[in-house]
């Protein structure tokens, strides 16, 4: 019997756009189910019934929640192709590091900077640049963070890469003149069909962002 | 040659419990140094300059950071002794699902109990006992989260149990009437000598917090 895979998501989220760029890298069928997120849907509900978060990875009905875990998920069941996470397990608990660094920080800066202005917004841009910086040391010299070959932490952060062009334009700064070894790497993996076909044009998501900042009642 | 094995760590912290557990379960023989965090040493500040923080396993000279993701670098490194995670790909997703929802609550909701006092005091003990009623219907009638045996999500939610004196004495509550399946199932760990010789007593949990409360200026 042929596998069952439904992802539950929302177009523009970034921790959604890992899973599809993973499962386009192991070229799983799967159906798209795209949430409203002002009324949830009752599968999304009784699927993720403690985060109530998109994405969920429901695999032959059982449900997988929490991008990273559902990525990792993925790369340990459909193992012949693509392999995301190296083999090696310090490798492995390397790239783990990078990717929980990622989480813990591109969200919660970026967000602070399109739904703020000011102070909290300019603090929320020297964090970001300060983490950004960070990645662009760990990248080093490498094509991607995972050496030779695109992995879990470049997947895990180039998701982010679509959002770039919002922060930049409600922050009024460039992300490119501050890191440009990572904008360069970014360009590279938008060479990779997993990436640009799953990433949403930058005005897409800039035109999310502003009714976004329209319903917050900012500017 | 043997296998080096260096643990920066901090001998109240729940985070550092799960690696000494897990190194207990493997039977792995280590160095333990007990860091100051008011004045970190160099080696800590060298092997984990991103986030500055125990725990730190430094194996044959190599830094791995992050208590959950140690305990993961551990259980594949010396794979033959007392299995941690799961071996079937969806057990581990929902191990490691569980493992991060201990991350994401229980530190955050204790630490409010014990740093403040009133509406914020109130506020974290409602989200904490809730949390520990999300954790104690997934463990259901099993003996262990991790089923029949003592594993990933046991180790690393046991740690806290050091802390529920404290956090009882501070908010005035008692954990054991709001979720007295989860008080069994700790003191069933601590049948286990990985557990209880890992475990300082609550006393000197409580000591230690008093201490801070006072350097806090709470009362």
């Amino acid at each position: 019997m042929a596998d069952q895979v439904i992802l539950l998501d929302f177009w523009p989220s970034s921790f959604g756009m890992r899973v599809r760029i993973a499962l386009a890298e192991k070229e799983i069928q799967y159906e798209y189910r795209d949430e409203n997120l002002q009324d949830k849907s009752p599968m999304l509900l009784e699927m993720n019934p403690v985060h109530k978060k998109i994405p969920v990875l429901i695999h032959n009905g059982r449900p997988i929640c929490e991008s990273l875990l559902i990525v990792q998920y993925i790369d340990e069941v459909w193992k012949d192709k693509s392999p995301l996470l190296p083999s090696d397990p310090y490798q492995r608990a390397q790239a783990r590091f990078w990717a929980d660094y990622v989480d813990k920080k591109m969200y919660y800066c970026m967000s602070r900077i399109w739904r703020n202005k000011g102070e909290e917004q300019e603090a929320a841009k020297e964090e970001l640049i300060e983490s950004l910086k960070v990645l662009q040391g760990e990248l080093g010299e490498k094509p991607y963070f995972g050496g030779e070959t695109f992995g879990f932490v470049d997947l895990s952060f180039v998701s982010f890469y679509s959002w770039f062009y919002s922060t930049e334009t409600c922050g009024n700064f460039s992300i490119e003149s501050e890191c440009p070894k990572i904008v360069a790497w970014a360009k590279r993996c938008m060479e990779r069909e997993s990436v640009s076909k799953t990433l949403p044009h930058h005005h897409k998501i800039y035109e999310f962002v502003l009714q976004l900042r329209k319903r917050l009642g900012i500017e």
